[in-house]
Formats: structure tokens, C-alpha cells, sequence
């Protein structure tokens, strides 16, 4: 059911910022970075081996992101373990009394993905994702 | 010099517990357990693609990680980024004249590693492992 860590993502305040430090500093390289209006964020991703760190700066805010880094700081925000099938995790999941945060899978950057709760996984938000068909 | 994320890792307050969460709940299977009497923690690794969740409690009131937890509830603790060499690692990344928090490779259980302190890195510590040649 879960192939693989597809990202972790981190929480920033300032993007280019923080590029330049996990790029000069860190070693890695940004593949990616994309504006996601619907969720009022801006992203890059870093790959590092199957898996990628993803960085995210709110861009509003009121936005569910902003108010994390407003409460919690720049850190660590949650982990997302991939899967074949988000409808059959889903249904896995919610067999299991699990609480969920979206009932039915929301389109992310990289895929479909549903929320677990943190008070599900020991203070941890873990997103299941369903990767989109390669792009041609 | 990255060759892939080694490791996630998670605190939690009694390790049993959460290895039933992450084994029944979210559908991981434990590879290994064990205990670090030297870091005063228990640790358990479930594999995800070529990466590990580990889990870790604190088995004293006094260490690190314990304070950590006490501080900061259960959650997301550190991130491990595999490299081929540690040394190298080291040597780079203080001539980047980033701050480290320990200044030679330390044992861990699996493998040799630095901790990149969470100032350089937008919040997050970052461990740098060179994994321990393959046992036989």
C-alpha cells in the first residue's frame, strides 16, 4: 500500500531564502517551484534520492500554513508517505476509525492526497498520496 | 553527496503504542527495534521505499530527546539525509561555516552521523548519516 516517502515538507517564512540555504548550505537542488493559489502557498521541491524535501512559504495570512508558522515557527510541517490507490487508502483508513482531515482525496501539487490527524499518528500530520500519470 | 532521505524520525511517548498505530493504523511494519543506552532512547524503524519512519522514546527523564518531548509533545523530531561520506560532509559543511552540534561523527544505530543545527536549516535538524557497511 505505501511504495515509498514522497515528501517531507517544511514550513518557511521567507522561500528564496530558504533555497538558498538548503541549496548553498544543505546540498541539494530545487526541481520544482510552482504557486498553488487554491491553497494560498508558494513551493519548491528539492529531490533527494526517491523522496523530496518540500518547502512551502504561506502567501496569505490566513491560510492554514500561515497560521502554523505563525504559531509553531519555521519547522518541520508533515510527511508524505505515497500510495498506489488514495480511494482504497481512504476507505482502509476510515475502516480503521481513523480521523481524517478531508473526507475525499484533494488535488496537490504531485497528486490526489488525503490528511490523516495528528492525534492519529503520535502528533504527526501524514498525507496519503496518489501520484498523477507522468507527464508525457 | 545526498543519496536519499535514511530516515524520519519521530518522538513519541511509549514506543508500544505507537508501533501499533504505525503497524495497524497506518499500515508500516517494524524491521527492527532496539535499544541505545548510550542516547537513553528505544528506537523501532519501519521501512517506507528506500527510507525508514523512526520512532524513538525516551527511556530517561533527563536526555535530549526526553526534554524534547516534555517541551514539545509528540511529533516530528529530525530529518536523516543519507551520504557516502560523513567526513567530507563535515569538513563542507563547517566550511560553510554553518553551526554544527557535534563536531566529529557520532555513532547512531545505523550508521555514523553529524547533526546540522535547525538555525541553518529553517527550523529543522538535520542529521547527515554514512550508513555502516552492509552486515554480512
Amino acid at each position: 500500500m505505501i511504495t515509498r516517502i514522497n515528501h517531507i515538507a517544511i514550513v518557511v517564512a521567507d522561500l528564496d531564502e530558504a533555497i538558498r540555504s538548503y541549496e548553498e548550505g544543505i546540498g541539494l537542488t530545487v526541481r520544482k517551484r510552482l504557486t498553488m493559489p487554491e491553497q494560498a502557498v508558494e513551493i519548491a521541491f528539492l529531490p533527494a534520492g526517491e523522496s523530496m524535501i518540500e518547502l512551502i512559504q504561506p502567501i496569505t495570512p490566513d491560510s492554514g500554513v500561515a497560521k502554523y508558522l505563525a504559531k509553531r515557527g519555521e519547522g518541520l510541517h508533515h510527511i508524505c508517505l505515497e500510495v498506489e490507490d488514495v480511494e482504497h487508502t481512504l476507505e482502509t483508513l476510515a475502516a480503521r476509525d481513523l480521523q481524517l482531515i478531508n473526507q475525499a482525496p484533494i488535488r496537490a501539487a504531485e497528486g490526489r492526497g488525503i490528511f490523516l490527524h495528528p492525534s492519529a499518528a503520535h502528533g504527526v500530520l501524514i498525507e496519503f498520496l496518489e501520484p498523477y500519470a507522468e507527464e508525457a
